[in-house]
């Protein structure tokens, strides 16, 4: 391994066990280890793990990814190990890296990792290739609320499509303070608030709510609006809205 | 680990190391494993390697996975894995299986894996939440040339949307005999036939052409169609279709 530049290393969907052994081995390897906060996050107990797992490692949020003079700094002359949830090449902010890692002749690495967007597409049954544009749920700032997300839902509903949505990890939106996971409840709350800008009658939709996906305490919930919002347990989650089922789609979802 | 069931096991994208740790350790702890060798391959030197990194396998072809009574049989009374090249769950048949060993009562575990879809949307540069339905290119037969996939990339085109384009593996269509993948050659035929039928000009677009990704050999190259038809190296290929590009989505094509 060189002895110096940034590596962005994929931790997988939230298990430590998940990371591929090329992305371990080069966590391990590193000098410096710095976990990205602010575009997914870590169950406690595995946050609790990562020392052990890796080494020694500091939180960065979002200010000091997006403005990288310290890491790149620090990677000019040593192994710099950029942490990140899922895989780190699925957030702009990670490719903006890269070019600015080229800018400087810093070698930049990646390291894959086992994305949620793999997992929700493939593990609940709907079919991988029947999935449309995906969006984001974000939190509501006062009376400011974007319909764009249920926009991206009907259009992809129209062609026949699933959408994933992804929840809001940020209630201030600035990626730097306590991460707070949208719960099913606000989520549904967010959906009802656009319907109602847009008027569309969302309560007979069936929605899955997936929980936790790539850990120990994985959980599919599949309801109306109204029993979804009910839904109480749980840490991380995200929403699939089906387009019409085919039938291997309707027996997989059944199981939940 | 239990004594009986069936794994579905992830072996990414085509370098063995980026195996999750947990898949690896089902993977040795299997009594019996088998290679699903037509949804996708691995390359001939992990191939060679499979044996020393698992342990003993076999290749199964499609018969035996979509008539799956061989393996749901010794599942029944025996840890048997089922190796996938990428995610074992982007596959229909994989869902299938699932569904089946619920039938049975045979528990059913699943090891994700790095699948293509993650690693070229995000490693390309372009916008992994830009990207609208995939499709996929067959082989054509005869004078038998379904147009549905132009379709798709006309339809992400309109809404601002990126496509990803997998390529066929399997010139007879079957599953059971020697894979080839397509090449980037074969690719923009198939591509140009379908303009034609739709009266569609194509070859001012710019096609990104993703070459053994996940691997030593990942290649990526930019280009209108007939650059991309003389491309010749490499072994898997797929192409991106992209629609208009934002800002650091041009900076970072213009690295290939």
């Amino acid at each position: 391994m060189d002895d110096s530049g940034l590596w962005l290393i994929g931790l997988g969907p939230g298990d430590l066990n998940q990371m591929s052994i090329s992305a371990l081995s080069a966590a391990k390897a590193a000098n410096y280890r710095f976990l990205e906060g602010y575009t997914a996050l870590l169950p406690p107990n595995e946050l609790g793990n990562l020392e052990e797992v890796v080494g020694p490692w500091e939180l960065r949020m979002r200010s000091s990814v997006e403005q990288p003079e310290e890491l790149l700094d620090l990677a000019q002359n040593h192994r710099v190990a950029l942490l990140v949830v899922g895989d780190p090449l699925q957030a702009t902010t990670h490719v903006d890296l890269q070019l600015r890692c080229a800018q400087r002749q810093i070698p930049c690495h990646i390291e894959h990792g086992i994305s949620i967007t793999t997992i929700v597409t493939g593990a609940v049954g709907l079919q991988s290739y029947r999935f449309g544009r995906q969006c984001t749920f974000a939190y509501p700032y006062g009376d400011y609320l974007p319909t764009s997300p249920l926009e991206i839902i009907l259009e992809n509903k129209e062609r026949g499509l699933h959408t994933l949505a992804l929840l809001d990890l940020d209630p201030t939106g600035m990626g730097e303070g306590d991460q707070q996971p949208m719960t099913p409840k606000v989520a549904v709350e967010v959906l009802r608030k656009m319907a109602q800008k847009l008027e569309v009658d969302v309560e007979e939709w069936t929605l899955v709510l997936c929980s936790d996906m790539g850990t120990d305490d994985a959980n599919v919930n599949v309801g109306s609006a109204q029993q979804i919002s009910e839904v109480t347990g749980g840490r991380i989650h995200c929403l699939l809205i089906p387009a019409e089922l085919h039938d291997v789609e309707d027996a997989a979802l059944a199981r939940w």
